[in-house]
């Protein structure tokens, strides 16, 4: 194994050039999901192509019918060196409203917000443009002092990432055999605080449904009708109100076949977090968990699948008042899955449910709203097992292993289509306001966040 | 008693006359929400006053701060007949869309659908113009043969009727001893069928609640918070839900006091009426009765509390999907009261049962859309029994006593006002299309009508 030490030193002396490189990358305005910016994001590509061949990728930009790829490849110390491919997105979201930014999005600068806290400014800076190049600078390091990787490394970066990645999955079809090693580093998660690191093990998958119960052919007065017409506003609350029994388990048949318990070590590291139902919740002004009774916040929203009405809607909704009896009613609503669970059986278990509920004299039509499945890496593999370390010892405080509530659909599309499973390692900040203005990246994340790439790879 | 037959006969030689002079006050456009037909309104309310003057009525148009009412009165044939009130209101719905008229709204006319039955079309022939003016032709049918009335008579128009009736209650407060009567005649309501007449003795009451629950301070990621956050529309569907059980049957805390079962005879008449579920519900394209299991569509619509869900909103109910947890939900919630059901408990054991189950982190916020009791008028009154036999002498089919849905604000005016129970009798039917283009009256109804009243009068 070569040497970490040097290479982590190169690290803190190369700090203010890859800064000013960072600098140039978030200059370049690559929104992508307005076309007025469609040349900034080839651009940006260019960018990129031309600063990891400079590290001595062979990189290259891949045209798409949006915005394009890039695509870099670099041999590792020895020929049996494990293969990794990185993954980053280049592109980055618009910045109305322009004005209350106080920095100009697009002039990025150091900001020191004292007690020894400084941050990057600008739009991308943390979303996503800062991580990707912690580990561009971790790469540059390495072969600063050793004049290779550790690792063979495989890098792809995207354009689309915040236009809903249209040319991903055909992109990753053509060029499988070229993507594909051994594990995937998605570098677009955060830090569990500014002192603790965090690998995101889990993520949840989704279900989305949309139902509307029709009763009666028109509206009716509720005067002459109610007491013996179908009110499908009750037949929908009923419904839904039905999905969930007094202990917060869903009621849907084999809603929970797939479900298995969080280890009892990852469990026992979160209640180390202090991240409490009061902590948790108090910033959104709650204080009383919902769902299942007994379990704590993180794992409710990390590795418990929920049932949650997203919307509503029947009858009359303005000012005053209207006696009225809708002829429809309609909700949407959405399940998040974990473990194993299969979004088409959730699917169908609940589509029977609610049929099994509607009267005869009244229908239900359902609208699909997407599903995919749940990730679940595994808690123990080695390459977990060294990422962790390697972050450990890096930060302030051991890494945790966490969930994550929602989905991150490259990381199912890496494992549906090329076999690979991911490691989620990022280096963001709650405060980073991604996708608002003022967008910021700590100095500290992009600093110790190439560290920790230079560690990483090490480490594999 | 005075002779009744030659009154019959004058009625019928008087019709054609007794329609001219309701197509003359059709032709006045006295829609009263309209402040554009202000000066129409008063015509109305003059020509009024001058027809009724002409019968011998000491009648007057009386300023309110809105329309005009009218009152007049008329002496009996002996100083000891009983008095009564006649109410009806000689105000119109406005008359959009005008283009869907067949005929123009303010020109009445004589339509002939075949099979012998011929209509008045025309704004307010039924609602409420052509069923007043059945009243005043019976009085005047009367004064023709007898020279006098048999019965006291004052009479009550007014001009708000469409627009809420917002002077009507300090007119009765100011004007209590000059139009407090032994009972009140109001002609504002229908037949059961073509060949049926029917007096309406109960008339369902009614809460309105607004409520909205507030959970989070903002609207939430359903990635991030599902699972532990409260859902506002979960626990509004749960409350929602709850308010019935298995059996139909309202949860409230001492929702049924007061609540009385409808006479075995009245029931058993209702029966005889041939209004099944499927009929009554077939027309709306329903089936199956809801609320209440165990009784009939008329003892459920006309005899029994209800609770409805009028409207309900909260989340996302635009097109596609969002995962958001939304910080309010909300639905407004009526409830049709019987006999002594008291309006205040009603809306009191509801906010309790609510607030029951608010989740200690969310809040419920109230509003109030009105509140009025139930009116139950006695099914073996002298009166109903007399009008009874009275409607059952001039029509095909003997006369059956029913309950409606919905309420009628001055028949509670009158009970709690003027202490002073109330007749509903009216030749409106289903098809008359009140409120809507193409209104009409039929023709049997206004000439049948007359005869009615002229019985009623004779009988009482």
């Amino acid at each position: 194994m070569t040497e970490l030490s040097p290479v982590l030193d190169r690290a803190d002396q190369n700090l203010k050039k890859s800064l000013e490189r960072l600098f140039e990358l978030v200059r370049i305005k690559s929104i992508s999901t307005d076309p007025a910016y469609k040349a900034d994001c080839r651009q940006a590509a260019e960018w990129l192509v031309s600063t990891l061949t400079e590290i001595g990728f062979d990189a290259s930009v891949r045209d798409t019918t949006g915005h394009p790829m890039v695509v870099a490849h670099h041999a590792g110390a020895t020929p049996d060196a494990p293969h990794v491919l990185f993954y980053g997105h280049y592109d980055v979201q618009p910045v109305d409203p322009v004005e209350l930014w106080e920095n100009d999005p697009f002039a990025p600068a150091i900001k020191d917000l004292g007690a020894g806290r400084k941050v990057i400014t600008g739009r991308g800076t943390a979303d996503d443009k800062g991580q990707l190049m912690t580990f561009v600078e971790a790469c540059r390091a390495y072969k600063d002092v050793h004049g290779s990787l550790p690792v063979r490394v495989t890098i792809l970066f995207e354009g689309e990432e915040e236009s809903g990645s249209p040319s991903l999955k055909p992109f990753l079809e053509a060029n499988a055999a070229e993507l594909t090693a051994s594990c995937a580093l998605v570098c677009d998660t955060g830090m569990w605080d500014g002192e603790t690191p965090a690998i995101a093990a889990a993520l949840r998958g989704l279900v989305g449904e949309e139902i509307t119960i029709t009763a009666a052919d028109r509206d009716l007065h509720s005067g002459l009708f109610g007491g013996a017409a179908a009110n499908p506003i009750h037949i929908l609350t009923e419904i839904l109100a039905g999905l969930r029994d007094e202990t917060g388990r869903i009621t849907l048949d084999g809603f929970y076949d797939g479900v298995e318990e969080t280890p009892a070590n990852i469990k026992a590291s979160w209640e180390t977090l202090g991240r409490d139902a009061e902590s948790f919740l108090g910033e959104v002004g709650l204080s009383v968990p919902s769902g299942e009774k007994g379990r704590s916040v993180l794992e409710l929203t990390w590795a418990r699948p929920t049932c949650e009405v997203n919307g509503i809607w029947g009858g009359y909704t303005g000012e005053g008042f209207k006696t009225v009896i809708a002829a429809k009613a309609s909700a949407k609503i959405s399940f998040r899955l974990v473990g194993e669970q299969d979004p088409a059986k959730v699917r169908d278990a609940f589509r029977a449910y609610v049929r099994s509920r509607i009267p005869a004299d009244c229908t239900v039509d359902f609208h699909e709203h997407g599903g995919s499945p749940a990730i679940q890496l595994s808690y123990d593999s080695p390459v977990l097992t060294k990422a962790k370390n390697a972050l450990s010892d890096e930060w302030e405080k051991p890494a945790v292993v966490v969930g994550m509530g929602g989905s991150i659909p490259i990381v199912g599309d890496f494992q549906k289509m090329l076999g690979m499973d991911s490691l989620l390692v990022g280096f963001g900040l709650v405060d980073d306001r991604i996708h608002s203005p003022n967008e910021k990246y700590d100095l500290k994340s992009f600093h110790k966040g190439i560290r920790s790439w230079a560690r990483i790879m090490a480490a594999l």
